[in-house]
Parts: C-alpha cells; sequence; structure tokens
C-alpha cells in the first residue's frame, strides 16, 4: 500500500487525487495546499485525507511515500529536491523543471537515493500515442519523413510560463516518445500579442538525422480547437486527431513511389509516382490517461522499475524548451542542441 | 475585341483557353505549343483558332493582342519578354519569373511600353479571398495578430520547382492581397525526401511590423488534403477553408480581451479574458476564379487599367520566394527582406 | 430551503443529486434505493443524507418537499401517485408513465393537490434548444415544413422500453417544445433484430397541419453517433447538432423562391427558384441543462409557477409514443392521434 | 464499332455524348434533340456527329446501332418502344419508364427482338457501390439488419417527377445491387411544400424477410447535402458517405454480442454487449462510373450479354416506385408488393 501525498490542489489536483484514490495498492493518505479554502474542499471531500498547508509538513508525514507535485512550475524544482532528499517517491507535473540545471539535478539525487523520479507526460499514457509508438517501432511507415504537429484552442491563457512551455511540451513528449530520436537542431519563433504577457503562439521546428524534421504549431489564441498530428513514412502516413472521440488514428497506406533503375538521368522526373491504398483506423484503448499513468507509477514503486516518462524524459524535454527558448529570443535562428551524453 | 494567345497547351493552357473564348470581347485566336499532339488536340477543338509550334510566330501573329503564358517557369522571362518588345499584353502563370532581377526588367519594359503585364495568381479572385480582404479592410478584425496557412496533399510533385514556389507562392499571393503589408523578414526551412527531387515540404515565417506574424505550411507528400488558413485579430478570427463546399469563410466573433486599467500590477494575470460570439459564413460569389481573372485581364487591356495581380504584385512574390530559397539553404536562419523603393 | 429526495441512485441519480446540491435554495435530504450497495455509496459520498431502502419512508420522512424519481417506467407511476397523494411536489425522469391513462391521473391529482409535476424532458432546457424555440417564435423560419431528427448511436441498449420510449422521447419533447403544436397523425416502423429484445430500430412520422412533417430515425445499433435535426423554412433552415462542441445551431438563409404571378400555367416551372445566403451560427448558452433544470423545478415549488415540461407535456408526449406503439405493432400503419381537448 | 445515337441533348446528354465518345470501340454519330439550339451546339461541337430533331429520323439511321434515350419520364416508353421495334439496343435514363406495365413490354420486346435493353442506374457502376456489393456478397458484414439511406440537398427541383421518383430511384437501384433481394412490402409518405409542385420531400420504408428493414429519406429542400447510407449488420457495419473524397466507405468491425445460453430468462438482459474493433476504409476505384458503364454498354451489346441494370432491374424499381405512390397517396399505409414471378 502505497501512500500517496498530492502538493498543489488548483486545477489539475482533483484529478490527481481521484484518479490515485481510485487504484487498490495506493491511497491519498494528505493533500497539500496554502489556501485554507482549498484545504476545506479537500477535508469535505475526503474526511480521511490529511490536508496540510505547508510543503514542509506533507513531507515529513512518514505515510506519505510518494509525493505528486501539481504546483506552478517555479516551485518544482524546490519541492521535488525537498521531497527526495526526504526519501519520497517524486512525480512532477510537466513542465519537469524550469531548467536543465534544475532537471539534471534532480535525476542525480534521485539516481543516488534510489528514489522513482517521474514526469507526468500524460499523453504517452493514451492508448493513441502507445498505438503510435508500436507503429513506428514496428517499422510500418518505412522510412520516416515528417512529423508534423497542431495544437491551438481558445481559452486558457497562461502567464508564468509562454505557449512553447504550456502546449508544445505535450507535443514533445509524445514526438520523444515515439520517435526514439533527439533532435540535433531547433528553431522556434514566436509572439507575444497581449502587452505584458507570454508568447502566445510560436512556431517550432526539430531538425533529425536522416532528413526527418519535426514541426509544431502551437496557439492560444485560435478560434477552433485543433489537435492534429500527421506522421509521414515512405511506406505509411499517419494522422492522429485527438479530438475524434474513437477514431484517433487513422493509417493511410499512401505513399510515394520512386524508380531509380539504370535509366538516363533526364528520365528521373517520370519516375516519381503515388500511391494509395486502404486506411485503417485500429481500434484503441480509451482508458483514461491519468489512470494508466497512476497505476504506473505505483506500478514503479512497488517493483522498483523505471517509469515511461522517467527524470531523463522530462530532462529532454527540458534541454529542447530551454535550446527553443534561445532559437526564440533570436527571432527564429536554430540552434544546435548538446546532448552531452 | 481582344485577340488571346495562348502559350504552353499543358495542365493549365486548356482551363485558359477554356475561359477566355467565353469572353464576349475576346477570342482565342491562336495557341502555341512544342507538341505536335497538343497542336492536333487545339486543332481538333477549336477548328478555327490557329497552332503555332514556334513562339516567334505566336508573338509575330497581328491578331494577337495579348498573350498568356503557361509554359514552365524558366522559360516565363523570355517568352514574356519577346512578347512585350513584340508589343504584346500579357499575363504570366505564377510564379512569375525565377528571379527579382527578371521580374524587374518585366516591370519595367511593360511600364515603357504601356502594356499590361499580370500575373495570375488565381486565388486573389476567388470570392472568398475577396470577401477576406473586404473584411480586413474594413477593420472588422481589429489589430491582426497571425495569418497561417496550411496547404497540403498528396498527389502533386513538381520536378523544376520545390514545394516553396510551387505551392507557397498561392497562400503568399492570397497574404500580399490580403494584409496588403509587406513583411521585412523571411524564415524557411524545409528538406528533399526524394533523392534527386526538390524540396517537397516547407515551412516558412514571415514577420511584420506590429508583432504581426504569418506562418505557412505547404508539404507535397501529406496523407490528407487540407487547405486551410486562419486570421487571427483582437475583434474577430476567421477560418478560410478552401475546400469547404460553400461555406469556406467563417468569422468568429470571439477574441481576448485585456484589461489593464489602474490595476496594481500583480493583478494583471486575471484581466486576461475570452470572448465568445456568433460565427458568421458569409455568402461568397461561388463564380470560378479564372473566369473572374480573364475578364480582368481583357478589362485592363481595353480600358488601360492597372491589374489586381499587376507585375509588381507578381514581382513582390518572387522576392518573397527569393528570400525564402536563401533562409532555406541556411536551414532556416531568418533573411531580411530589402524592398528597394 | 426545499428539501429535495431522489428515489433511484442507479445511471441518472448521481446526476441529478450533484445538481440539486449545487442550488443554494435546495438540498438533498434523502435518497431511496432498494439496493444497499447503493445506499452505501450515498452514505459515504454525502454523510449529511439519509439513505432510505423503502419507497414509503423516504416519501414519509417531512423533511423532504419533493421528490425527483428516476427508476425504471413501470415504476413511475405508483410512485409518483404515492408521492403526490402525501404531498410531495414530483419530477419524474422521462418518459413519464408507461400509459396516458396513467399520466392522466396523475395530472389530474397534482392539480387537485396543487403541487408541482414536472417531468425530465433535460433537452428543452439546452442552450441549443432554447435557441431553437426563441427563432421558431419569432417567426424568423417562415412557413414550417419539416422537422427530421436522427439520433443513432452504438451502445446503450435497453431492455424494458424500445428505442421509441427510450430514445424518441427525446426528439418528441425537444419538437414539442420548439413547434409549439400537436400532431394529428402519426405512423411508426421498427425492427427487433435481437431475439426477445424489444425494438432496437425505428422510424416514426409526425403529420401536422399545413403540410408540417416530422420524421425521426432512433437507432441503438449504428457504427457512429449522430444526433442532428433538420429544421426547415420558407425563408430559413436550421441545422441543430448537438455532438458540435460549440456551433450547435446553424441557420442557413436559404430557401425556395416561388413565383406564382399571373403567368400561364405551364410556365409555372421556372418560376421555382433556389435562394442562398449568410449562414449563422449564434452564440449559445452552454450551461449544463440539468443544472438549469434543476433550478427551475426549485423556482417552480418556491414561486408555485408552472414548469415548461410539465405534466401537461409529459402526457402528450406518452400519448404519442403510445399512437407510435399502435402503429409499431401494425407495420407503420399511420394512426390519428385524438387529443380529447 | 457501335454507332450510338444520345436521343435528347439537355442536363445529361452531353455526359453520355462525352463519355461514349471516348469507348474506341463505339461511336457517338448522331444526337437528336428538338430544339435547334441544342443542335446548333452538337453540331459546332462535334462537326462530324449528325443532329436530328426528330425521333424517327434518329432511329430510322441505318448508322445508329444503339440509341440512349436522355428525355423527360413521360417520353421514355415510346421512344425505347420505337428504338427496339427499329432493331436498336436501348439504353434509357433512369426513372425507367413511367409505369410497370411500360417496363413489362419493353422487356418482353428487347427480349424477342434479341436487342440489349439496359437503364441508367449510374451508382450502380461506381467503385464505392461495387465494394458494398462484394462486402455484402463475401457475407462479411454477418446477417444483415438494416439499410438506411439519406440524400438530400438544396438545389434541384424537378417539375415532371416527384422527388422519389427523381433521387430515391438511385438509391432504391444501390439498395437493390447491394442486396440482391426483393422487399415484400413498402410505405411511403411525403409532401409538397411548393403549391402545384410533386413532393420535395418524402420517407420510403422497405420491409424485407427475416427483419431486414430499408429506409430513405429523400429531400429537395435541405440547408445542407448528404449522400450517407448506413448498413448494418450482425458482425460489421458500413458507412458509405459518397461525399467524400476518397474514404467513401467506412467498414466498422462494431456489433451486438447476445449470448442466450441456457440460463434463466430473466438473465437475458444481461448478455447483451457491445463488441468495438478496427474501422477500415478500403481504396476504392474512382473510375468515373459512367465511363465504366458506357463501357459496359457497348461491350455487352459487341459479346451479346446481360446487363448489370438490365430492363428488369429497371422495372424491379419502377414496381417498388409504383408501389411507393400508392403509399403515398394513402399517407404512408404499408402495401404489399406482388412480384410476380
Amino acid at each position: 500500500m502505497v501512500g500517496i501525498g498530492v502538493i498543489g490542489y488548483g486545477y489539475w489536483g482533483p484529478n490527481l487525487v481521484r484518479n490515485f484514490s481510485q487504484i487498490s495498492d495506493a491511497g491519498v493518505v494528505a493533500v497539500c495546499d496554502q489556501r485554507a479554502q482549498r484545504r476545506a474542499l479537500v477535508e469535505s471531500l475526503y474526511p480521511n485525507t490529511k490536508a496540510y498547508g505547508d510543503v514542509h509538513d506533507i513531507i515529513a508525514d512518514p505515510a506519505v511515500d510518494a509525493v505528486v507535485i501539481a504546483t506552478p512550475l517555479s516551485t518544482h524544482f524546490d519541492i521535488a529536491l525537498q521531497a527526495l532528499q526526504g526519501g519520497k517517491h517524486v512525480l512532477v507535473e510537466k513542465p519537469f523543471t524550469a531548467s536543465a540545471a534544475q532537471a539534471e539535478q534532480l535525476v542525480e539525487i534521485a539516481e543516488k537515493r534510489r528514489r522513482i523520479l517521474m514526469v507526468d507526460h500524460t499523453f504517452i499514457y493514451t492508448g493513441a500515442v502507445r498505438k503510435l509508438k508500436e507503429l513506428v517501432d514496428r517499422g510500418g511507415l518505412g522510412q520516416l519523413f515528417y512529423y508534423d504537429s497542431l495544437r491551438v484552442n481558445l481559452g486558457l491563457f497562461q502567464h508564468d510560463v509562454n505557449v512553447l512551455w504550456d502546449l508544445a511540451v505535450h507535443d514533445l513528449s509524445i514526438m520523444d516518445f515515439v520517435l526514439g530520436q533527439r533532435p540535433s537542431m531547433i528553431a522556434a519563433t514566436g509572439v507575444a500579442h497581449i502587452p505584458g504577457q507570454p508568447e502566445n503562439l510560436a512556431y517550432l521546428t526539430c531538425h533529425f538525422e536522416n532528413n526527418l524534421i519535426a514541426h509544431f504549431h502551437v496557439n492560444w489564441l485560435a478560434p477552433v480547437k485543433v489537435r492534429r498530428t500527421l506522421i509521414g513514412g515512405s511506406d505509411k502516413m499517419v494522422v492522429y486527431d485527438d479530438l475524434e472521440p474513437s477514431e484517433k488514428i487513422k493509417i493511410y497506406d499512401k505513399g510515394v513511389t520512386v524508380d531509380l533503375g539504370d535509366r538516363p538521368e533526364d528520365v528521373i522526373p517520370l519516375l516519381v509516382g503515388y500511391r494509395a491504398g486502404d486506411m485503417l483506423a485500429p481500434q484503441l484503448d480509451l482508458t483514461e490517461a491519468l489512470d494508466i499513468e497512476a497505476r504506473h507509477f505505483v506500478d514503479c514503486i512497488t517493483r522498483d522499475r523505471r517509469p515511461l516518462s522517467d527524470g531523463q524524459a522530462g530532462l529532454r524535454m527540458v534541454r529542447l524548451l530551454e535550446a527553443a527558448s534561445r532559437s526564440l529570443a533570436q527571432r527564429g535562428r536554430p540552434v544546435d542542441i548538446c546532448w552531452e551524453d
């Protein structure tokens, strides 16, 4: 029985409490929030759960084996550090930390203390993204050409982070999980249209080896909601539309055919053709991702396993976001990414 | 009665002949194509139209008042130059020319010889794009924030030009017409996935004054066909979906509200809100764009008027494409655009 | 402060408890369910709410001013009758009762005892349906031609009632509310494809005066989910798509133009034309319908007002369903409806 | 080389001439139209084709081996009769004839004279409908439950026939081809909203053996264009959306599971479940249906084969339409269909 402590009971915290409460070999023993009103809400809904106002207290609680940190980004590092030092396992909301240096430090201490450190890259626990990874891993798409992602909507404006750190982190973590490759160069451009506010629209490009390119469009101020990714390969192409109720993944047996046989060079143009075939929308596991993720966290703790979205995955995302921020500050100049390992 | 000569009877030529044939105060008096088979087709379909094999002959024909050039890009300049020097009015397919220097020279000679010089930016003659321009000109969108365009499909691979010169030129000409502003900086990145072939996928960004940004995604190898543009303004936002059969333009009365009154700075975050209202899909003129454009060309000739898509417009597009090509060669490094006027 | 007692804590009961709990001048003081497990759930979630196992007890509870009946259809009449006789106000799930005779008796006793009797026709409390009614009431559609409704999906199979009593009752109540007219004839046809189960697919037609026709397609075994209604009028036409996230109502300024001037009869065919104009998707109130409905019930009790979906409305729906069942038994033979008032 | 004569050069005639002109072993040798203006158009477009004003003349022309009749319905019988008696093969537009008696007579004479008699049920020659037939024939859908068809739009109002004879004939011929079964009972209801005009909206139901039901909604006055058919079977279900550019057929591996094992009767309700699986959109042959059909007609003539849409198929459709008209006249009373063979 793993005792869970949830730190931060704002927008996401209630979802975390609800999901961890449903797991048989875990229990939400404590919640922490600075706001008395939020604590009162916890107490009325969950009479058996302690409600702390101070982070030190929840970390000091011996009934708490693991903490889930759902506070603003700027506080992630300090809280996670204290928790790890206090011997707790840690699950942190995305984005993991505000800098790669912070992320590295947390990874290191978790390793040393042999604690589970996991980052809440929720989407990689959806049936759709797991199916995408399976497709790519089996090689069914052929040589990968591009990964193109669109995530736009109207209605959620953040104040502490810009649209890259808020929205693109979702898509970067999906890309990281599905492609299993690291980009060598990144470029980002974006604009802050509301005075005094962070960038609300951004475009981000990642360059990989072998001509693979990834591109992300994130936008807080679009009139319509779109969450669609295209993945193009030499053999098949995929459309992943997260807003489709059930057919979220469509696999198109379409592609380019190239015949580069021993013909004179000027004939080559005629040898590029198109191929069309069936489209398949595979059945997906529609279980709530957070449920799967919460069970995975508990499972990693009880069996001492490495999470799919471990601290290293969180660190990779922060590195990409840091590099993107450097490019953004130079109006889109591409910057190399140093992976250092 | 304006005598029209169509040069190049390949993919687009038949559409030009058909549309110019329907205009009462014009007539297609001659067609020119190097291929005997294409000339035979013209002769069987239009017994009263002369079919030339040599460009010099059609230009020398005194019955030809104006030529329409629908040949490969690399030949546009030479043919247009001859035609203007021969005293003909000229309509050239997009992209106008292979370089800005060529475009400038054509503009200059057309001015000097007082001939109409027009570029076939077909989309600006559609009811949808004219409605967009009307909206922007009336100021109904408020301050313009962004212009985001997506034009992808599977099925047409060019060999002589890359995807920017083939597809993005459509969107750049729409943007140029609708926004009526010139970008000061441009960046483009793209990939050629088929060995020996031009770039088949590209992303292009244009920066304007006042934080206006435009972005274009063009792709020859997508599994689905999409032609959608989002225009975001401070008051309203527009979705222009060219594949919708009738409701191509949707105007959303949505936006961000910002109250920056005399409140303490730390309260500002709370003052950004969202506003939602009706959506209107205005009735559009669904007349074939090429019909309107052909009539406009004839009208400009007979009334000595300046075409909407004149040589200057063509030149602007070639300048953008040249700058984009420079950026593309540097993997997306932003380049300044010098408008020199 | 109105004391609410909810009878039946199965699929819909929890939604009722949740919504009535949020109303400031009402409180859910008791819940009744025969199943001990459901009562235990109520007790753990709502420690201050009494959990009864017997209907007589909850009706006898003096703290209960009004009961909400969310039990199987076959029990509606008995429970509602007891509750009204016990002096309680009553809100009954749809369909109201299993027969018109039962419905009439409940209406009568509610009148006599001066109790509020309301039926849970949830959809008429949505922003979309209220907007439809507003449109029709203002006469904006012109003369009404047809009302065509489609409600199909895969995933909910009832065993005690057929698809008409389960799904069509939603659409009939929307139609009744929006059109404000009563059909004079009804026809229904349907099939039970699963042995021993009720009809899972049905088509129902209502004939009104002045050539207005309404048609309903309801289906439990469709591969896709569709909830779409078309309303055609002489001036405008409406598409109501309940699955659209925000633009649920689209008003098309389209129609037929007829010129029946003093011309010879054989020319008439030429005088029917089409008219196309803008399409407008008005902003809708997206508040949860059940919240609005619960407040309306409480409001009717405290101010002694007649509910929008009163017992008479429930009776009208049961009359239509009874007539539909008679037609269904005769494979679609149209039957007259006697309104008797 | 089959000499084709096209009778009627109105809306559909030009398509027929264009398609028959493209067939190598056939030629359009003559066209017939009463209107001098239409004949002049034929002469200018096809100088080698004779243009007759009188039906007798085109039938008397010995160069004409087969006639294609694209005239108003009321004239089909007389012209087809003359043509068959004149020894010509005959292809007639849908609907075949105005009465079953007429259709029978034509079938008989064609048999006697050993001439090909074919009806232009265009849709059965599309790749989509041929794929549907293949699916049903292979038994992939399991036991057939229902066939539900929706064909509505705004913009084509006929004056000589009502919406059943104009639109439903398409869907009836698709159903007839795909299901390969004949309904035993039919019901139709509809309304004429424009004074002096035929019914513009109708609903039609066909009952087959084994609980199979088919339903058709046809409407000339809808604000949106929809052409969608659902086919439900015990194993799989199909959506056929003719307006989809390429994925017109979607096969859903969804269905109802029923376990009727030896359990007590009152448990049965619990044994109905749902099953969900992949969705497949098979690649379709997108060749223009009329091209395939024209070649099939010529092929049947040259090889003396029976057309897929022969006179018998045309007769079946007219029988259904006649029965539907009888039902329509009785406001939807179901009528039995006597197949007499």
